[in-house]
């Protein structure tokens, strides 16, 4: 008789992600595969029957931990160049100015973006995404916003799907048209407004492209009402939105992507109280960033007794980026959210997996569950706490994506 | 005809950190290898002829970037445990009464080393020591200090070598009898500080286990008094001294390890204008610990300005620890040097390669120059700044010890 399962885990530390213990933790666990999903979970002492009966293969992980594959909800991966010339340039003392005579600044890599064919974009974005994928990284959400005209964009978009394919991750894309305003608009806000949300937006969403809409809501960026625009025309096209919020100002972005029944409201440094309460009712995911936070050695800390007295769901992200956060490991930022802004580790784990999951509208991952995908995490581990503990290291031992080992 | 060389590195990339050049960095350069040393080094135009008859072996590194190895000269690397669930406990809020009840801080390492027999210890350390491989470091040094007993101690250090012998690195030792005061001479301090410098000391010299001699000198370790003896026992024995020095408080260490020639004062964020002075006079390296930095979110900066003014040299090191620095990168370490301590990218490599060698006492590495051994890295990028730039992320492609491929 064949065996019901594909393939069952046993002798695992399972971090579930469900029910009421810390972590959803089972000890002395087991977990079985069918047909790329998650058919079953539990204690191995549970199991209904012989494991060489009930699947296929059968592996032990000798006490190793289990997870839910990492969900990095928040990354700006395809760009052309990097700024390492930049960092150098600022540290040996260099003022705004001087770096924006050397060429510096997202304009730099808007022009290195719209300079490099997908082929360049592609390989360049390569080495990056293989990075997140080698410390457990299954699903990754990139943004375009460097083409800030409609042929890179969607050179962007291309090339963040291909690596997909390329890789074995699923790939979620949102359409960042309003990032910056590009030179060539500097004296014609409104046209490049209108450019985006009736030119490139439809477009793009057309082509299959567009997952989700984003904006950079900010006093360097796009006002409430030009975000408030794109957004009404994203509900018309039925895609979902988010926006980087509340980063450097209050903007009151959050409610306003709340207004929308938005996925996730990013950064949040400056979020309000009545911010946090708007994003609870609409069940908005809080998304936070530590690796910018690091990188441009910000003190203003994000409200987290807010969001957790609101019960706001938080996760956390890369913010991969050539400016702000070149930061290329996804349990890193678990362990900055930790050591900076003092989520727990449970918190942290939480908002790379479970809720970092919510963040992109995805209901089937995030959690260990019958019926879920089996998009798994073995780490050379036994108590989730270390993920977050460790700094740096590589601590995969190896993952699966619906149900087959990845690289 | 035989040709002269062993292997010729072709279209690279150097940074040698030899001359004034910033990194002493070569472009289209070439490096030869013979007999495990660097023997030839220069622009690919000056090779004095063809290069399949220079080398038995020709790699093209097209264009990737080419540095000495990495050097870690200060980490703990080799303990029993981990202090995950203490992590945890404090982002729960637990207060250093609770964590204490439970059984953390360094007494419960103490507690995990001393109960680990010699396999458990090294199979523990393994992994640490891979990670910091996979990053490109060829020579470490590793302290004991979480024995604070002869046995214990002496186990550590030979766990130190056998991981070398393991891996093809070379690890240097420190002895740190004099890291914490054990629980059972809580009321017998002077009977610990003689074990440590008429007992330990000598017999595990005696052994060819200690290539140092550290200690932690501070309000909650060992006094200046205290110090100075163990160092006049190390002077008599022939052994070098470097200090966990100006952490946590200024008791003058610098100075005092300065007055013993010693090679290394560490961490020295309280460190004073005299103390760098000494510091430089004595041509001791000033090793900064960012991870540490990081990890206590700490808020005094070291005096770089200071170092530079006096021309201490620099190094940078991980710290890797299970309590206060649980860093297994040393390139994140440059990283954090950058962000955090305002270093230049290239006083961080410095601080990693050059420098750091200097603070072992090594004077064959460090550096790409013919004579010195053949300890490379082979990195994903182009210019040396990418190295402290990216947070995370694998950009080693190879390394070589000794001109020996590694791994
Ligand atoms: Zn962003
Ligand atoms: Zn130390």
């Amino acid at each position: 008789m064949t065996p019901p399962w594909d393939l069952l885990l046993l002798d695992a530390a399972l971090a579930t992600f469900e029910g009421p213990r810390p972590y959803g933790l089972v000890e002395r666990g087991a977990l079985a595969v069918k047909d790329g999903r998650i058919a079953w979970t539990g204690a191995a002492d549970a199991l209904p029957g012989a494991p060489t009966e009930l699947a296929a293969r059968v592996e032990r992980l000798d006490g190793a931990l289990l997870t839910p594959a990492l969900v990095d909800c928040h990354t700006h991966l395809v760009f052309g160049g990097d700024r390492a010339h930049e960092f150098e340039l600022r540290l040996n003392g260099a003022g705004y100015e001087e770096i924006a005579r050397a060429g510096g600044g997202i304009v730099s890599t808007v022009r290195a973006t719209r300079e490099a064919d997908e082929e360049a974009l592609f390989a360049q974005a390569l080495p990056r995404a293989r990075a997140l994928r080698a410390d457990g990284v299954a699903t990754l959400e990139i943004k375009s916003g460097y083409g800030l005209e409609p042929e890179t964009e969607r050179r962007m978009l291309r090339v963040a799907r291909r690596l997909g394919a390329e890789l074995g991750l699923e790939v979620r894309t949102s359409f960042l048209g309003l990032h910056a305003l590009p030179p060539e608009y500097r004296d014609r806000r409104d046209d490049y407004v209108t450019l985006v949300c009736d030119g490139m937006l439809p477009a793009l969403a057309a082509e299959g492209l567009v997952d989700a809409v984003d904006a950079f809501c900010e006093g360097i960026g796009f006002t409430r009402a030009e975000t408030r625009r794109l957004f009404e025309r994203a509900r018309g096209l039925g895609l979902p939105v988010k926006l980087h919020a509340e980063q450097l100002s209050d903007l009151d972005g959050a409610a306003l992507v709340a207004e929308f029944g938005g996925l996730s409201a990013d950064h949040l440094e400056h979020l309000s109280e009545p911010g946090a309460a708007a994003m609870a009712r609409a069940g908005t995911v809080a998304v936070l960033l530590p690796g910018a936070f690091y990188a441009l050695r910000e003190t203003r800390l994000p409200p987290v007794d807010a969001l957790r007295a609101h019960g706001v769901p938080i996760a956390v992200a890369t913010d991969c980026n050539p400016g702000t956060s070149p930061l290329l490991s996804l349990r890193l930022a678990a362990n900055m959210a930790c050591t900076l802004f003092r989520l727990t580790p449970e918190e942290a784990l939480r908002g790379v997996t479970a809720n970092a999951a919510r963040a992109l509208g995805l209901d089937d991952r995030g959690t260990l569950a019958a019926g879920r995908r089996a998009d798994l995490a073995v780490w050379n581990a036994r108590h989730p706490a270390e993920l977050c503990y460790w700094i740096g290291g590589g601590l995969l031992r190896r993952s699966y994506v619906a149900g087959k080992p990845v690289g």
